[in-house]
Parts: structure tokens; sequence; C-alpha cells
């Protein structure tokens, strides 16, 4: 009976259910929800009690796209597995799962290994990885059926990054035929490079360097191409395929449609796309850098369809796709060539906060937050039921939210390892207050309590989304 | 302390989790969840215990569409509240929403007072009420607004049987109207009942007389046409749309169409129309009028789209429409004339079921066997948390059900009032095996112990859909 | 080798050719084509010979929709068929099929040969007749084959003007089951008029009576909805469509869905829609009352969908719908009350011009103006070869056109009997100079030389787009 | 007067009429059209008098897709210039346009100067040339300007044969957005050649050796797919685009959502695709290897979506992609390796007569015959109205055709070099029996009356469907 926690008083809130209901944590997972108030909860005795009266008792956040420490362009993202998970834990994110990266010539394992040993004993919450494939041939290929058994089961390719990331569509049918015979799942970065890449050189050499010119030759028609390209593959593979940053209103219908038939196709998009647009691509003085990611911000119109697509389940998971570069001595490597601006936004620790700014302003549900941010995320890279919901026997990643908390978000106050913040200014409703990673409190009452180490790698089954 | 029950051992299967969890009743309610074998399940003591080992522990069905004792064609449905509530509990139904009929040119008041009267005490489970609109008129549209407070926050209107039930599209306009300002959902049965009467008419004529004319006047595109126009007839409105029976593959087609754009649109299919088909009303020896409902059954290769739309929630509940006429006596009124043979089929005692069944044959999860029939309909109709799932604090009606035993499915066996199965002779694996109604137990491992009178009617807060 | 005509030196444009040509007629057909300067076109002579040099050689005219001193809303349209064909001419137009109406209650035949009595004897170009079926019956259906027979072989249904003109769903079906096997062709107005009835009530009880009203109750999803159903019924009956005055983007959209299935299914817009919009309904002072038609005046954006839809030919043929009231005395019966309104404007004469200035202005080529003003209305309407084509043996149907005149259009100058212009200074290039019927010049150099009676009634072939 | 030629009776059939018409031929070109029996046809004179009474009379066929002499897969297509448009004559067909082919590493200029020395003197019709881009590259980018100004206007490129002819997706938007500018069609072989070749190198390791074969690794959804990707491309460069040898269904369904959208989107399919299927690729014996073109024949069922297309005018163009291999010698190249058997089918002999069995079966019009035949080819290529039309002033290409003569299709008779038909034993219904190119008779009541030289060079203006 050691090592008992009790959170009290709370409104329990899943992607299913909104229950006043405590909760009782026992040995790192959760033991048993009571109603509250009834004899049951009443009788509950425990070594800490957390007072949750007035709040939502919610599952820890899962954050499946994460770059902690790539490697890109020269530089190195700015949050280390320790900065970033330490940052994750106060944003309500209880696990992360991470890319590791192949490098062209060389073995998955070698790759893996790194990533592993880059986390290892450094994490705030736990962690998992998604493999990138930069180099798919025979070899890689029987390496998949490996990490698959080894619990990373899921791939990144990508359409876009000629001579770095990219593979053809030869490559992405073997890759995904190999998926569909071992259980893991394509995710896809789905925008015709190739094309891209035409369109950056020309731009450069008409003069046009700033930021917003990244926006605007990485067309929202080559978006929408590759997501129909790929969809369109992964059907000749028999393979699921997973959509990661979708960001424009033509990809959204190129899901949509693949949906409406039955296929096993899902998309990702994250908040940047959601509230943020190409007006911030565009501002002045080189600070359209900082928002500077690819598939990029789009016309703020598009953001209407990216929320219709989280309301109608054609979207399913929120990331963050967190990759930050200080703006100071990294985002500065593009200036006079936006072409050399680092890819990648800071936002692991502020997704849960604006997806439930969505939920004040009307775009979703309380549930579906809880859906897009934890349990979907969780089930489409097989970690549920142990993480991404509240329920017997799941790991005791808890977070108490305050619903009436009101928080202006910053750099200033950020524990992201960035010097800007992409949300700068930005005032929401709600806000984290205490956070538990497999029982152990890691924020208590805005204070860090956790510790580097705590959090433990976690293998993954297969996608959950499939059976 | 008195009256507790615990049901131990099973896996606990609702729309969202699936945990090995057991399961304590008090008072008529889920007290508590908690994970098998840990100290704090261990240490539960309860008057009863049910040994679920093996088994899965459900939430009761709610059947979204019944007709008890419905006038229809100069008889009535054959099930009695009695009858058609037991054989409910039986299948595993513990909460059905049958129709108060408004008889044209009288109030809606006088319908829903008769209803009531008909169940009141009569029912073995908890039951709630829509309201059948069959006359849309000014004073009848004030009576929406008293009946949504009342708890009767459904409204059903048909676009065929002209004459009988029929709105026309100015009415529909109106009481949809109606509906999006005092928070009803309008329930359509969507078909072209004025075309099809031409067609009606002309088969007959023609010396086409048996039920599987039936099927052939009504057409695909009638259904698919009352479906669009329903739904562009809600969008004027500004009103949300429930299309009941959903039974064609153009149907679904113009639902997922709608949803695609975001509209509150939701689909309602029958298992009827997912094991059944014009093979069955094509039977010789007027044996086809078994299986005269409207919409009609479809040719087999709709079945596909129909599990289809399950699986991408472009339908979200399986109701039965559950209208039972006996085969001698009923039925054979439309002996030599299809028109007159009366609409509907027995199936509430059958759906858990069947619809188990298709988690078996692979056509749906687990889950989503529980989704859209039991936590969907209740969602959908404003009676979640209360019904619907397994939740601390819900109404503890429970089904403990067998997934292994094989049953087979007959007139012989089924407790519904009426002298034949629609699914006669058909082997299913899955039973119910024990079944609690708010805490008591109404089948207790294939023995009856509910009674008339237990069931209670149960108010109803709108579509917890919309918001 | 009396009455000879040679036009000389002009460029013939056709639906399908622009050659340079000299076109001999003689008794009243186009008796051949040469291409200009050859030994063979040099060595013609005629009695007359109409230098056309630096002009458009055109087949005339073909309006299919115009509706002559037209009973409506207690008044009649204001130009008879004397001044109205007389109007038709002077702007390039030389055959109207006008529509012959049905009194409730009376036959078809009784409309018809009110119709013929009106405009014989009265015409100063040739016609034809549609049948408006106000009362689809056991008798009327059978009349529709004599009609057909006797070339009346298209008929006017209406989905709108509940208790006028409107049939229900069954008698359209009926209607066209019967033309599917009489041969002839439905054309609809495609309004859901029983839901567009509540909205004006609704309307004029808020106090909303203006004549921009008018539009905004006759919803843009009203129009696509009824589209929708009339192209369902039509696959019903498998029978082919055309719908009149399509004006709204939704519906384009409904048609060419139903086009891209191959069906025979037909659409016509006419300049209203594409050069005016609601700013027009909305001007003050009653002004929009010169606007008020239906389908009504859409916003401005929908214009471009009716361009593509005839570029991409999803529509077919550009009519007038010309209806004209005068603004003095007709229109203003609608003070105070939109719904009073008389339906419709004049346009007769400004088809031809209207389109030109469309061909200068990019929207078309030369030929699709040819193709939509006079080839495909006269196959539509089984008129074709013998109009709407300069070919040996048609009619000497011919218009000489400078496409380099610039007119502005004015109720000061028009000849159409109505005391405003829909079109009221706007500035057009191109003018009608030279217009010949069957080979006798009616308009010469902009000098009027025809005379009512000259114009013959014409008995039509059914629609050629069939075969 | 010397030099005419009269043809007198027949019932002349373009694209847009069908009219009793005399032709009277002056001087290689159509001097003028008269109605028969008028005075003025019977006034003409001529040195030849040809009576086509009983016959059409058709504008010659323009087929825009030969490839005579083409080097493929280690051999040449089998029939010369000579050969090749002899047949052409023979089979009605009085223009080609064929393929120039530049070598990779080489100018456009070496290539097509190839290809005018092939051409020269050996020409029994009038010749043009599409110029194919191997290479594209800044060099040959700029080459295209100067083409388009020589009279070829239009490029071929491949999505297809990596390695051979195979662009990537940057080639293909540079050579799009120069042909935005400079006026040229972009001609798309549209099939993902990357992913096709993984599945040969897969098949042919599972020992699937059969031309069969080639059938099923040319996956409907990979010409689908790279359909799509062209179209988004040209979308963002700006330019039209015309695919050729659209075969499958879902292709059909790109291309006519693009054109529902607008775009200026054009598609090409040939006689084999209509008539032919995978039933004959799986002849056994190897006689499979007769039908083995790129894209592939599909399943029967994908007809009936191409005879669509071609009616509603998603597809414009039926040409035959002529590219004859002895079966004997060429095709068996491939015993034992699908992927070695040289690509193409004989057909430049049977288009018009396929064609017009295709009328005779109900799938088109008379009139679509000739449009698709020979109308749209020449306006899509720039060839209108000198060839494609019988107009006044256009050049004589002109068929005498028999409608009611019956013949059966057979390499024992027919005139193309080449052992073998891909119509062996087919009856069709319609005959050629007199051909006129510019004037002069080259087939004379089925004599050979031509001669290699006849034929001339005919430089091409861009593309008559953009204006």
């Amino acid at each position: 009976m050691s090592n008992r926690t009790l959170i009290r008083g709370g409104l329990v809130v899943t992607a299913a259910d909104e229950v006043h209901a405590d909760v009782l944590i026992d040995d790192g997972r959760i033991a048993a929800l009571a109603a509250h108030g009834t004899t049951v909860a009443e009788g509950w005795t425990a070594d800490r009690v957390i007072d949750a009266t007035g709040k939502y008792v919610l599952p820890g956040g899962v954050d499946a796209h994460t770059h902690m420490e790539l490697p890109f362009g020269g530089t190195f993202a700015s949050d280390t597995f320790e900065t970033g998970t330490r940052a994750a834990a106060w944003g309500g994110t209880t696990t992360i799962v991470d890319f590791a990266v192949q490098t062209r010539g060389r073995a998955l394992r070698e790759g893996l290994d790194a990533w592993y040993a880059k986390a290892d004993g450094n994490c705030a919450i736990d962690y998992a990885f998604h493999m990138i494939l930069s180099d798919v041939n025979e070899s890689s290929l029987k390496e998949m059926d490996l990490l698959v058994e080894e619990g990373v089961t899921s791939f990144k390719l990508f359409m876009a990054y000629p001579g770095v990331f990219y593979s053809d569509d030869g490559q992405i049918l073997r890759a995904m035929q190999r998926s569909a015979s071992n259980g893991g799942l394509i995710m896809m970065h789905a925008e015709n490079g190739i094309a891209i890449d035409v369109l950056v050189e020309q731009a450069l050499a008409r003069g046009e360097t700033d930021p917003r010119h990244h926006g605007e030759v990485r067309k929202v028609l080559l978006e929408a191409e590759a997501t129909h390209r790929a969809i369109q593959l992964a059907r000749v593979a028999g393979a699921p395929l997973y959509v990661v940053h979708v960001s424009a209103e033509e990809a959204v219908a190129e899901l949509a449609a693949a949906r409406d038939k039955g296929l096993p196709v899902f998309g990702e998009t994250c908040p940047q796309y959601l509230f943020l647009s190409t007006d911030n691509l565009a501002e002045p003085d080189f600070e359209g850098a900082k928002y500077v990611c690819s598939t990029p911000l789009r016309p703020r119109e598009h953001q209407a369809a990216l929320w219709r697509g989280l309301r109608t389940d054609d979207l399913q998971v929120v990331s963050t796709d967190h990759c930050p570069f200080c703006f100071t001595g990294q985002k500065d490597l593009g200036r006079g060539d936006f072409s050399k601006i680092p890819n990648g936004l800071p936002g692991v620790e502020n997704r849960m906060d604006l997806l439930h700014q969505a939920v004040v302003d009307g775009h979703i549900t309380r549930r579906r937050w809880i859906d897009i941010a934890c349990a979907a995320p969780a089930r489409m890279f097989g970690l549920y039921p142990k993480k991404g919901t509240l329920a017997p026997g799941a790991d005791a990643d808890v977070v108490v939210y305050d619903p009436h908390a009101v928080q202006t978000l910053s750099a200033e106050t950020h524990h992201m390892n960035v010097d800007y913040s992409a949300y700068e200014g930005r005032t929401v409703t709600g806000q984290v207050e205490t956070v538990l990673s497999r029982g152990r409190v890691v924020v208590d009452r805005r204070t860090w309590t956790g510790r580097a180490g705590h959090g433990l790698y976690t293998p993954r089954s297969t996608c959950q989304y499939l059976n």
C-alpha cells in the first residue's frame, strides 16, 4: 500500500468520457476510478492526495512527432532530450515519440542506437522512437522487420528534400510493401520536393530570398499532389499510411476522399498550421524565419479546413513537429537565402494549451481535445491503453489542468531551449498545474519536481487503428 | 454498503477502452472500476459477486429506434412494451427509445401521453421517447419546444407515406428551423414517397404484386435523392439532421459528402440492411413478406458500403427499427398486393449478437461494436454518460457477454412476440449471459429474473454530438 | 435563278468553322458556300449582293426560351409576338421557341391553340413552341404524345410556383416517363418552391419586402437541391432532362456531376445571370424590381462558374427567358411586397450582342458564341440543320455582324416593348448590321425592312443530342 | 479551271454538320460546297466527277500519334514512313503527326532533322511532327521556343521508362513552364514508371514472365496517379496538358475532375483500349505479346468509361499510337521476359473503320466520329481548318466512305508492314472507298493510286483549344 496517490474531486476527461471521479494511483499505474462522493471513493486513502476540485484530470499528452537534437542544415535542433522532455512535461505532455535518423549508406541499427544513446538517462518523461528511412535498400528493408519486433513500429519517408532524406516512388513502394507485411506504419512527409526545388532555384534566381518566399515556393498543389501520390502508392502496396504535418486544405481533401473509400489512411496536423499563417512568414526584419518549417505555414483560410478535418476525423492526431532552432545563430544561417533557414519550430510545450484554447474557442469539444492530443496518437503508434487514457491499469501519466487559469505564452517563461516563442505574447485560457509521470509528480503546482532519467524508453506495438 | 454487486475478472469493453477491470456497482450505478488483481480490487466486497472470467463486461445496449405496439396499416406491431422490452433485455439491450406518434389533426401532447400510458409500468428496462410529427403546423411547432424541455428531444419526419406520416418540404423546413432554435434533433425517413407511390401504383397495375416488388419500386435513387434533399433543407434551416435506417450505398455517399463539408449530419443503419438483402424479399411462397420494411432491403452489394460507413463514422448508430408483425394474420394482409404488407421486422433481441458476429467476421472492431450499439446512440439522443458506457457514476446497465458461446437464432427460442425470425437458422458466435438494469439482474446466466415495471421512463438531454 | 442573294467577303463563323467564304442564297435557303476569291466564288451572280467585307457572317440566333404575352401575376408580359419577334430580329435572333401554357384543368390542345392564334400572322421571324404542363394527369400525359408528333417536342415543368405551375414529384416522374417513351424533352424550372414559399412568408412577416429579399429567400441551396432531384427523377424515368435558367454555381456542379456519369442532362443559362447580380436587385428606390426573375440573380461570384460551365459544355445553351414587364404599371405591383413583383426581364434583343461582348472579354471563343446561341439550341430542340448553322440546304437565316461597332444598350434605342433596359448604359462592342430570315432581308444596314407575318411556325423534331 | 474534281451526291459529314452537298475541289483545296440538286450544284463541271451517292463524304482522318520507324528496345517499329503513310491512306487517314525523338545528351534539332530526313520524300500523305523530349535541360528548353516557331508545337514527356525517355517532376515542371510561355503543348505519357519498374522486377523475380503480367504490373492506380500528378504540375506551371493513350477509368476520372474545374487539360485514347482488353494479353502461346503496349490494355470494364469520356468530351481525341513490331523477330525478343517485348501495336489503318463501327454500335454519333478522328486532333495540334474539316478553303483531304460495306480485318489484307493484325478476324461495317489527299486521288475505289513523296511536311500552329 506504499506509494499510493489519490487525485480527488476533479473532472476526469478522456477521449470518450467526462466523469466526476477520484483517481487512485498505485505503483505507477491507475489502480481505480470511483465516482466522486461515493462510499468507495470516500474510503480510499493514499500517501499523497491531490485536490483537483474545479480542475480537469487528464491523461498525459502524447506528442508523436518531435525532433530533439536533430541535425539539419549544418546545425542541430536546440532542445536536447533533457531540455525538450522537461519542456514537454511542463506543457502537460508525458510521452514523446521522437525520430531516430538513418544516415545514408548506413544501417538503421546504427542510427537507432545513436538515438537510444542520446536519450538514455536524459529524459524527464517516457519516450519512444520512430525511424527515419533515408536510404531504402535491400538491407534497410530487412532491418525494418527487426525494428518492428523491437518496438520501433513506424517509419518515416520523405517525398521532399532530394539528396538528403528523399526517397523516390520506387523506394517508397518497397518500404510500403514491407510495412504491409511486417505491420509497420509508414509516415510520410508529403511534398513534391523535386518540383519544389525547381521553384526554390527559380525564386532565388529572381532575388526572392526572404522567408516568405519559403511559403510561396512550397505550393499547396504540391503538398496535395504528394499526398495523393502517397495514397495511391499505399493502395498499390496494400499498406496503411500516416501523413505528417498536413497543412493545406487540398491535402485534407485528399485524405478525406481516401477515407471515404474506407482506406487505412491517417493524417496529422500541428498547432502551427492551426494558429499561425503566411502572415507570420511575412513578418519584417527576417522575423519570418522563426516560422520557417516544411510543410510551410499556409494562408489563414486553410485553418478552417484543418479544424474541420479534426472534427470529422479526417485528421486524427495533432503533434508538434517540435524542431527548434534559435533565431540568433541558427535561423540566421538563412539570411539572404530562405532555403538555408533551418526548417522547424518549437512547440512541444505549447500543444496541450493551444488545443485547450481551441476548446474555449469552440473549434473542438473537450473530449476531442484529449482524443487528438492523447488517445489517438497513443493508438496510432501502439502505446494504448498504457498511454493516452485514464483507465484502470494504464500508466499513471496524469495532468491536473486548470481550465480557468490565464497565461501569456512567451520565450521569457517557457522551458524550451530556444530564444523565441512562435506564439510570443498570445494569451490563452487554461494551464497545466500538476503533472505525474508513471505516478511520480514531475510538476507540482507549477514547481519542477521531475528529473532527467526518470523517463523510460517505451517499446511500441503496431498501429492499433488497423484491427 | 447494502446492494453492492461486483463483477469480477472480465474484459471491460467500452467505445474507447478495453481493460481487465473489476466493476463495483452500488445503488444502481457504477461506483468504481479497478484494475483486476490490484490490491484495491482485491479489497472490494459485495452482496453479489458475478464471475466474468473469460467474458466481456459491456454497457447495456441502447436501441434508439423501436416501434412497440405501433399502429400501422390497420394492425399493430405485435410486441407490447412488456414483451418487447423483455426481449430487448434478453438480447443485451437495456434502453430503448421508442416513437410516440402524433395523430394528424391532434396535439403532440395527446400522442405522447398515449405512449407514456402504453409503456408505464410495463417495461423491463429503461425507455425514452422520440416524437413522430405527422402534422407540422403552428401549434405542433410550438409544442416541440415544450417537449424538448420535457426530455423528448428528437422528432421524426417522413418524406415517405403520403397521406399518413408524410410532411412536405415546407413542413420539414419549418420543423428543422424550430429544432435549430430549441435544440431538438430531426430524424428523417428519407425516401421520396411521392415518386415511390407512382411506381407502386404502376407496378400493381402491371400485376407485380409479390413482396419482391416492394424492393424494386422503392428505388435506391429515391432514397439517395431524399437524403440529399433533407441535407439541403437542414443546411437552409441551420439545423442538424439524423437520417434513420440508411440502406443504400448512394445514400451513404450523400451523408459522407455532407460530413466531409463538416455539416452536423448523422446516419443510422439497421442489422437487416447489414445481414439481409433483396434475396430474402424474393423468397417464394410469400415468405418475402417477412422482410418487407421501408427503406427496403437492398441488393447484397450495398452491404459493403454500409459496413464501410460504420467504420469511417459516416454512419454512427445501428438501431433495429424493431416493428414486428406476425407472418400469419398480419403480414398476410398483403397477399396479392405488396403495398398492403405491414412494414417492419422484428430485431430488438438480435442486434447485439449480430453486431458481435460482425466483430468476429472482421467488419468492425470490438470497441466500434460498443460504440455503434451503446455509446453513440446514447450520445446522439442525450442519454450519455448515464447510458452507453461503463464509467463511474453511470447507470449500472451491464451485460456479461460470452464471446465464445455459439447460438442459432430462431423464432423457437427468441423472446419477441412474433411468429418468425428474420434470421431463422443463422448461427452466430457470442451470447448474452447476464444482464443488469440499473444494478438489478434481469437476466441471470440465461434465466429471466426481470419484471415488467422495473424499467423507468428516462427523459433525455439534447443531442451530445453538437457541442 | 430569280431571288438570289450573295453575301460576299465576310468571315463565316459557325459553331465548328471560321472560313472566309462567300454565301450564296437561293429561294430562301443556303445554296452554296465558296472560298472567297476562288474562281467559283468569283463566278457567282445574284439579284442582290451584300458586301460583308470586314464583317462576320453568322447563322441567325435561336432563342429557345421566350415568353411573349405571358400571363403572370395578374398582368401580361409586355411584348406581343409582333413587338417581341421584331426586337429579336433587331438583335440578330431569327428563331424563337416560345412557351404555350396549359391552363390548370384544361387540355394542352386548348393552350397550344391559343398560342398558335396569338402568334399567327404576327411574327417577323420564324417561331416554334414548347408546352408548359401545368396539370399533369392521365389526359395531359396522353396529349403529350400527340404534341410530339405535331412538332411540339419539349415540355416544361415547374418545381416552383405551388398552386400555379407547380408539379409534384409524382407528376414530374410521370411526365418524364412519358417523354422517355415518346421522345419529348422535359425542361425543368428547378427550384424547391415549397420550401421557398415558407421563406417568402417568413421574410414578409419580418418586414423584408424589398426586391433584394426576392434574391435572399430563393436560396442557392434550393436551386441546387431541385436540380439534383430533377436529375434523380430523370434517372428513375430513364429520360433526358434540360434544366432552364441555371443561375447558381452549386446547380452547375450538379449538372457537371451528372454529365460526368454520362447522363443525358443539359443546362441553359441566360445573359442576366452572366452579366447581372444581386447588386442589381439591391438597387435603391425599388429599381431592384427591374431585375426580379426566378431563378433570381445571384451574387457576382457565381458568374465565373457559369462561364466555366459554358466553356466545359456542362451548360450548352444561352437563352434569354425573355419575359418583360414595364417598370411603371407592372413591376410596381410589388411595391411593399416583393412576392407580388411580376417575375421576368426583357432580353431577347440583347443576347447576341452580350455574348459577343463575352468573346471580346475572353470568356468564350467566337465559335462557342455561335454554338451556345445558335447551333446548340437548334440541336437541342430539333431545328438543326434547318436553323443554327450556315450550311448548304439550311434556311437562309443569316446575320451580318460588325464586330468593331460600339453601341450603348438603352431603353431609348431598343425595340422591345418595355420601358427599361436591364443593361441601361452598358457599352458593348459589336452590332448586328443586316439580318435575313429565310433569305429575306428584315434588317438592312440597321433599317427595318421586315414585316409581321413573314415569320412562320416551325414544327420541330425531337432533341438531337440523344442519338 | 484545270484540275477540278467534283464529288457528287454524298452525305457530307463533319464534326458539326451532316448535309447532302456536292463538293467542288479546285487546285488541291475545297473550293465550294453546294446543296445537292440545287441549280448551283447542277451547274458545276469538273475534270473528274466522283459519284458519292449513298456514301459519306468525310474529311480525311488525322492521326495525331504515330511512331514510324521508332527505335525501341533494340529494334525499330516495322512501318517506315512509306509503308505507314500508305497504310494510313488506305484506312482513310490523310495526315499523321509522328514523333521525332531527342537522343539523350543531344540537341532537339539533331533529332528533328533526323526525322525530317526519314520522312522526306517517302510519305503518301501529309505529315507533321511532335518532339519527344528525352533530356530536359537548359539547352533543350531554349530549343523548344525555336521549334514552336518552326511549327513543331507539341512536346512529349514520359513519366515512365526510367533511364530511357523518363523525365523527373522537376524536368516536367520546367518544360511545362516553358510551354506556358512559348505556346507549346505538353503531351504526357502518364504512368508512374519508377513504381512500375519495381513491380516489374518483383514480378520477374517471382517467375511471372508472360505477356499478361505486363498488364498486371502497370497498374490502373499508377496511371491514375501519374495523370493526377501531371495535372497538378501543369497547374503549378500555368500550362495546358494533353494526356496520351488514356486507358483506365480512374485516369478518365482525373481528367474529368480537372475539366470540371475549367482547367485546360485534354485526353486521348486509342482504338486498342476501346476494343481490346486484358483478355487479349492473356492469349496463350505468347500470342498476348501482340497486344503489349503501354499504357497497357485494361480489363474489359474500363471500356465503358472510355466511351463515356469520348461522349462527354472528357476525352477529345482518338489516335492510334501506331507502333508496330512483327510477332516473329520482334515481339519474340520478350519470350521469357515480358519486359523485353517491344511496346506497341499496329493500328494506323484501322482507326477510322473501328470508330465507324462504334457509330454502328451506338457508342458515338456520326458527327462525334468525325470530331474525335479528324477535327479535334487537327484543332488540338494547330492544323485546323486546313485539316480536319470539309469547308471552303480547306485542303481537299477527302474520304468517300461506304457505310454499308462489310469487311473483315486481317493481316492478310491490311497494308501495314507487320505480320499480324490486332483485330484479326473482326468483321466491321463500313469501308473506305476513295481517298483524296490535297485533291489528288490516292485510293480510287480501293485501288492504290498514290505515291511516296506526294505527302508534304506540314508545319503547325499552336493548340487551337486555348483561345
